[in-house]
């Protein structure tokens, strides 16, 4: 048997070129149906979400009796003749003439094809990518990967790893997980009995970070167009289909870039993600819009055909208020927005993308830039039909005077930030960034609705298996 | 003035079109050389290893008393004409018209002309991306882990997120930091008196992930073809130059592979990086060769166009016997190769990338194939002249049979493997795969030997700053 396997993707795609050939693929048997001398074995290898179909023959392979009693998910190593067949799903079969078995599957496999609950499949994680919602999810999740280093590449902004393990508790974006390697049962201790974290690994606290746009400004102010995207981290004790204890985030940073630029900047990356995804991945968005999320591809269309609407928090708030809509959580001025306001605007009012900008300050974070008004801030959130808020983002506060102030109104620690404010002291300059949830955007790509679907081994409250 | 400012890679490289027009820049200035009535300043904008030139004249612009006494790392918005100069290291520069200070620098800027130590450096990482070292640095990380991204996406390959908090302490590569949410001042107790991490946020000991290999398998047994690029994480008290506690691994796995086609994946691989850097970063390159490693190019270009050399383990101490050099460290059959022996190797005897394969059982991880002759493991470690080690890698073990006896012998718990176990139950495949530090490869292309100045704020022993 000749060693190099054909990828089933490539057989699809270049078919012509393999016709009439004697072809070699390896793969898994997903669902076969054979008789007594003759049957069809659905085969996957992994690079293709469709499937291949190998036609085995009692008189063309001579170990068809111990083909026809495999159990699926066995292995095989297979040589056959690609032809044409007469079917728009799946034109394409292999005539088998030489099959091996490379690993026998056991009858108690657990992912037989009756209909398994997401619940049950979460607890076979290491066999869910062998399904097709799963395969069909983590290969999007890859592409989308891909297409927003495209992205940013292309346009010459700087991949910046900003650290994963943080010594400051300056990034001030949640509760965060706790690095160490004292010995817990006996840890060092201090005169007043607390914890001595000077004798710990890094000579002090240290966690997980929970977002890298502090350092992301770093790269910014060096390298003018930066992005980060990397893991982050909540310690929260929260169960929520949309909240995982580590997620992917992807935090870019432009310089001489207002917030105009910002928007311009999200705009362009949700675009061209969903454009890339549909071109790259149309059997896996077309399994999506078939089974998991039927107005799928058309609530993509929309979002890409869209000029997105740019409106302020204020004019956001009077929308609201003058909706004849009742609200679960009422509506006024310097109240944040919950999901069903952000539903309602983008869904109800426009039925596109919206930016809302300019956020009371006190519901918003201290590096912030503050607007002349003296209430205001320049915050924008994208809201997106069927899902809210998909990016948060704001201009940075440039103004060394002014982010004292702000630092010092809130009870902050000036020497936690200094090297942040040393930025602003040599060579400041208007800059801009936003955070973009990955996991968010599988989501909204796929139609899945739990985070824990679209992370191959997800991290929540009580559960950290795989 | 014009609110998008071009950025000075484009005007470099696409100079044409902009000769001889109106166009705006802002950037910071790394040098500035102004007389009484006329003067130079060396402008960066980040986006380009190469500043630009911009001539202001007391006739041309209104603040030029202003700007002749700005310090160094100042930003400024500049608008001028394009011109052409008869330079061929910088053949353009900008006649200024109008020069808007964005932030005024401090004299007491750090970063001053002068020639500082890498270890001064690293205690304002939040400044060194702007000295030229720096920006070539971490510009090449970026574009090499672009290339990495575009080699394995190219090909097909599924980008795997693996986790990086994990519940398993079966990886078994070295030693991990803790993840905890406790009060480790009144930590829950069990009654014995050890800690009850049943009450710890994951319900059970957490740590950092020090590599997505086992994770990997997973889904090269789903998808045939993955890699990981995540952070990984080591608790040694290691203070040498080639150790971090977080730096970023590569880890392809492939399916109905074995470890023939695992060494020509990482061949493939380390040239495809080395013309991808060489091809889109000259002007970085160029400087590494001329102030950081003078013989940098000519090892690169020896290395994509070499073969590399594939001996086993026993061939190479063979070899090692045989000659009559004098190793530190003794040469006999089982040792672990050091680096001074994978250097000779590399260095002295073929002057060329070697693959050392099938090393002795006893010093290789549990999981590695083992080979017939009951000594050895399908292990293969690629050594490159200058370094040493960059790759590690092995064919896995598919037989469950065959790898529980590996795991009961070396006196691992079963229960801990139980889903790795089950992967060769449910359809095993033979499956291969190798682990590639980044930051050793960025070290490697860039001639840096510390690896604290190829991560922009690494993490080591006493340090986790910025």
């Amino acid at each position: 048997m000749q060693k190099k396997f054909l990828e089933v993707k490539s057989l699809y795609r270049n078919s012509d070129e393999y016709l009439g050939k004697s072809v070699s693929v390896a793969g898994w048997i997903r669902t076969s149906r054979i008789s007594k001398s003759f049957g069809f074995i659905e085969l996957n290898d992994g690079s293709f979400f469709k499937n291949l179909q190998i036609v085995v023959d009692e008189n063309k392979i001579d170990n068809f009796a111990e083909i026809s009693k495999l159990p699926i998910s066995s292995s095989l190593l297979i040589e056959g003749e690609l032809v044409k067949v007469d079917n728009a799903k799946n034109p394409i079969e292999i005539h088998a003439t030489k099959v091996v078995v490379e690993g026998e599957s056991d009858s108690s496999y657990p992912l037989q094809k009756k209909k398994h609950t997401f619940e049950y499949l979460r607890t076979i994680a290491h066999l869910r990518p062998r399904s097709n919602t799963f395969s069909a999810v983590f290969r999007v999740r890859s592409v989308v990967a891909y297409a927003i280093h495209k992205f940013f590449q292309e346009r010459n902004f700087v991949y910046a790893h900003t650290p994963i393990i943080t010594g400051s508790d300056a990034e001030g974006a949640g509760e965060m997980f706790r690095i160490t390697t004292l010995d817990m049962t006996n840890p060092p201790l201090n005169e007043d009995g607390s914890i001595d974290f000077s004798q710990d690994f890094f000579g002090k606290e240290a966690n997980l970070t929970v977002s890298g746009q502090l350092n992301g400004e770093i790269m910014a102010l060096a390298f003018r167009n930066i992005y980060t995207f990397g893991p982050t981290f909540r310690a929260e004790n929260s169960y929520t289909a949309r909240h995982a204890s580590e997620f992917w985030m992807v935090e870019p940073e432009i310089s001489f870039a207002d917030l105009e630029d910002n928007m311009e900047l999200a705009e362009d990356l949700i675009k061209y993600i969903i454009n890339f995804v549909l071109e790259n991945c149309p059997e896996e968005m077309a399994f999506f819009n078939s089974f998991i999320d039927k107005g799928l591809l058309d609530r993509l269309d929309n979002i890409v055909s869209s000029d997105f609407v740019r409106i302020t928090y204020t004019e956001a708030i009077d929308l609201l208020l003058k909706s004849d809509h009742t609200f679960e959580y009422p509506v006024e001025w310097g109240c944040d927005l919950q999901t069903e306001h952000e539903r309602y605007i983008t869904e109800q009012i426009y039925n596109a993308p919206v930016f809302v900008t300019d956020y009371p300050k006190d519901i918003k974070a201290f590096y912030m830039r503050a607007n002349d008004d003296g209430k205001t801030v320049r915050a924008m959130d994208l809201l997106v039909p069927g899902v809210g808020e998909i990016i948060g983002g704001s201009q940075r506060e440039e103004r060394y005077e002014v982010l004292m102030d702000r630092i010092k109104e809130m009870g902050l620690k000036e020497e936690d930030y200094w090297w942040y404010l040393e930025l602003r002291k040599f060579g400041t300059a208007t800059h801009s960034g936003f955070g973009l949830g990955f996991e968010r955007i599988i989501m909204y790509l796929t139609g899945v609705s739990n985070i824990r679907d679209v992370i191959p081994f997800p991290r929540t409250p009580k559960n950290a298996e795989f």
